[in-house]
């Protein structure tokens, strides 16, 4: 089967208030747009078309390479923007979906079915429709036995079509030669001076072809995102179905109401994820582990039985049986093997640290290397940065930093090498040696009377 | 027009099982009885005499200049309370709002429309209504053709008006005049020995004049707090109140059920709140910043384009473009100039940071001026303190202080200096000089072996 | 009265999808199984038989001595669990309870309430029942006017039978002798080979014994976990009883929603907890504190008016008029006396701090005693750990530690001592004296003209 799909962008979305157009707002930390992308994607539609118009170039950088776009310049209504792609179509498409890109609950599974019903009763036209408790406002379904003869906007139903629950979504299947022959010769005479897409149902009635409704199984699916309130409903609804997905598979979630998990996130079985978690982007998760309270992790791979408390990790890898936190902060290209301790106010950047090594509390372990079994001891640092370049720190196995060391790169530890407290080390220190750089202590008595 | 409100404050709530008088209790950090006294205001009552009781002490403490008080100092009846302001009025007043300080969801509009129903209706009483799904245990409001007859409690009344859906909220609107005239008529002759308020409504219908009634729309508006379940409940309606107008003016909320904004709190368009943020008092946001997760901003002003991550800032100033977090922390009185970067467990306390200074970690800055385009190292310590007196560190432009520093205060590094790492700074450093302050470093070879 | 209960806890869970036995899943930092085991407990059921089978032994295992425990080796049905039950039954229980482990909801005032209803009607059977909007799926209870005739399975039933809305929930109240007598009787002639309890039924009817049912006010209690989704769904419930509880008793949350008590945490009136707190095991808050946002406390006990932010306390004690974090970090064993201020990136481990003494900020101490009276300066360490043993430092009342300072253990300051900001104090610093361990500092003109 050949699918092509047409995507509605061009909107302004004012009631979003927002400089930003309609469509990039975000939803789960991706712009509503890609989440209906990736419905259509899943559904197995090919090409998919988005017409562009508020915000065009904006909207075309976040486009992956193999969508297609057009321009609406003027927006003069649905059946207007449908037309500017009519150029990318070539007639050999058998059917052509027609999605509003602000959509983005919209289900790979409801479009495959909207599909399977247009074919399955071979219509020309098969429109998403929807049955609500309250259909003020919405487009209504008229029928006859020979199926959907129109749709009646609110404005010009009466009171017996009023009370009509079947509305349209303004989603659409349509024959792709129905499709390509007709929208040019659509007209805008009428009192807004638009062109109309649903006066292509008109068309194909007239012409006694079949038009039909494929209605969707939850309503919710068709909510159209027009401002932040609807934003922040979408988003909760989209967070729920993956968080029961996830629950399904057996996640733990102390509180799925207060749990904030992208749709690429994999975790493994048996990991218990505590309240005010936020885990964003191509993350994963191994089992047995425990994340929370209050870690963010984004983009990061992190394996089984790790317990990470109040932290944020990003672009990271943290091996098994790591313990971090709370309150530790890896940034990017940190990579923890196995069984590391990344305790209360550290920070690693760009940094490895080796298996068992331990890191517990306030210290800072930037551009290094750290062997395993290393104990680096409270407040070290390592001046990786003179103002000028960065540079790198060597901690080889076994080595032991006393606390409040700085550590002044470039510098290497050898093996099993011991640091003083309260050392500065500018130059290295060979394997299984001391390295000091601190003055003696002398007290002076009865200073507190003289002072 | 002429209006006053009398605003019952005298109970002693002694479900919320407290020491604090009832009407302290806050609701979004203020207390109840402002929210009163501010939709009072709002709706242009000028007058507003509060009738205090128990706390009284402590509730005046809480109370502007321009609200009167009166004092209950036995509780004997609403109509009681009501009397005991009475010499405070002096019989020019149009109309004199009754409410009730326990009710802090009611809104300036609904009194205004109050007010409006009153004059246009040329009642003598209007009593504030709501319509109720189940209205057991509150007064049933009795009409004929003429209006509202009388008020019949739940313990009187007979099935028929058990039946009635429309109920008493114990707000209304009296004609001055009339209320001046008849409160001091009320008498104590029932089962309770109480002065009851609504006795007026008989002394109105005998005397023929007209006793209305203004529903209210939504009755949650009633809500009266006898105890802490419902000053939770309180606090959730009014929070989403404050958080759906934002949304509706441009500010993107991941999730509103997470996020906790104060009624003075001013957000520009396109910022992005993360959960678990608690934003207070008279702090204002510009526009495209991305605020938290899990970040306090307690009355400061943030500038546009700034990102806070997980990080508490309090009576302080940022810059535009400021990057701040994760786990920072701004005490009073600290300023920040534009494209700041104070990192992650950083303490700032009444210090400027200028332009394009950054602090990234690990660091306490107080009582400080910092010049612009200053790098303060890791570890980086103010010693502002020295068990006697507080005092201050100056880092002039460029300064490039070394990890691990402290700068002993008094003192002032100069112009591009340059601080070596682990140094303590007792003195001043002149422009463009080196500071140090450190033991050379020694090894001791083998030391491992023998130790 | 001498009563026993069968608690059944042999099934896998397979839609856990876990390794770990259904019954262990916690709710609320709980296994589900304490839950029933607790309400049991209150319902003043002496003897509790565990029916134990997938996992058996490490469900043992966190059993307290005084639960008795049965194996079912192949799960073959309810009667067959009960069964393995038979033999440390001895006929003198007047009434055995048999109810599911996996009913964490259910409340002791309704399985007292069960057998209150069992002897008052003289019941040989009560079932537990509850009346439910949808009853699909469930077994029915069918009755005539001598009581309970049957229970029907959904499978089973006709379509009069498919309406009634009263439902077993799978727990039952059983004469002693008449279980006894009558389970081993049992047989497995159906359809799926199994023994099932409620056959039990049948054979009282048939020897007209009274078959009774008592059914619960509130059908959520006999929610039966069988998922994770299921699991937060009774975590949820059970957190709002709490909730609700504490909140009636006197303590404010500023959200519910957003708030984790465990069952056995004890607060003080007018103490408010922000949001995003989670209190475990056996902790206790005493009164006027304010605990949050964000605050994780774990078995510690909290005195009056202290104050917490952020914080994570594990096994600690935290006198009254404390102030805590932001970001501090107590770990077990910190016992802070009155009025102590443990500021923001500090962690304290093992160690008491005497009245009125401070640790602002970017401290460790550990395994230390500090007297009165102390400051502590920014960035000071504890040196604790030489790589071999851990060791003990003393700071006596009144000492100032300077900033940056490093406390090399063993090792003891005296009263009134003060030690000089960057400092590494490797030897005992005497009553009144001054520390000092650091280099002079020296300046290198027009140094970055050179570098």
């Amino acid at each position: 089967m050949n699918s092509a799909a047409i995507i509605l962008a061009a909107g302004k979305g004012t009631r979003m208030k927002s400089e930003l157009p309609k469509v990039l707002h975000k939803v789960l930390g991706e712009p509503m747009l890609n989440h209906v992308l990736d419905a259509l994607e899943e559904a197995k539609i090919k090409r998919k078309i988005v017409v562009l118009g508020h915000g065009a170039k904006e909207v075309e950088e976040i486009l992956h390479e193999q969508i297609e776009v057009t321009y609406q310049k003027q927006q003069l209504g649905t059946g207007h923007a449908v037309m500017q792609a009519e150029n990318l179509l070539n007639g050999k498409e058998d059917n052509v979906l027609v999605v509003c890109g602000d959509t983005p609950l919209l289900r790979s599974e409801t479009l495959t079915k909207l599909i399977e019903s247009h074919k399955e009763n071979q219509a020309t036209i098969t429109i998403l429709t929807a049955k609500v408790d309250d259909p003020t406002g919405y487009g209504r379904i008229i029928r006859d036995e020979n199926g959907v003869q129109a749709i009646i906007e609110e404005k010009d139903a009466n009171v017996g079509q009023k009370a009509i629950d079947e509305i349209n979504t303004g989603a659409y299947c349509f024959k792709g030669n129905f499709l390509l022959s007709e929208i040019v010769k659509l007209d805008n005479n009428n009192a807004q001076g638009e062109y109309y897409l649903t006066d292509l149902i008109k068309k194909a009635v007239s012409q006694n072809l079949k038009v039909d409704s494929y209605i969707m199984e939850d309503h919710i699916e068709a909510l159209g995102i027009n401002n932040r309130i609807q934003l922040a409903e979408a988003e909760s609804i989209l967070r729920k179905r993956i968080l029961d997905r996830l629950m399904l598979e057996g996640t733990t979630l102390i509180d799925p109401l207060n749990t904030y998990i992208g749709k690429n996130v994999k975790i493994g079985q048996d990991t218990i994820i505590y309240p005010g978690c936020i885990l964003e982007g191509t993350t994963s998760i191994g089992q047995n582990a425990i994340i929370g309270p209050n870690t963010r992790i984004i983009n990061s791979e992190i394996m089984d039985s790790v317990n990470i408390q109040s932290s944020l990790i990003v672009d990271s890898k943290v091996g098994s049986g790591c313990n971090i936190g709370p309150f530790a902060y890896l940034r990017p290209n940190s990579v923890l093997e196995d069984n590391v301790k990344v305790g209360d106010f550290v920070e690693i950047k760009n940094s490895t640290i080796n298996k068992g090594s331990k890191i517990p509390h306030l210290s800072y372990i930037g551009d290094s290397v750290v062997g395993s079994k290393v104990n680096i001891g409270c407040g070290t640092i390592t001046c990786n940065y003179d103002g000028k370049v960065k540079s790198k720190t060597v901690i080889n196995d076994g080595a032991f930093i006393g606390s409040n060391t700085n550590l002044v790169a470039p510098v290497t530890i050898g093996q099993g090498a011991f640091i003083g407290a309260g050392s500065t080390i500018t130059k290295d220190v060979p394997e299984g040696s001391l390295g000091l750089g601190r003055s003696k202590q002398k007290n002076i008595d009865d200073w507190s009377k003289k002072s």
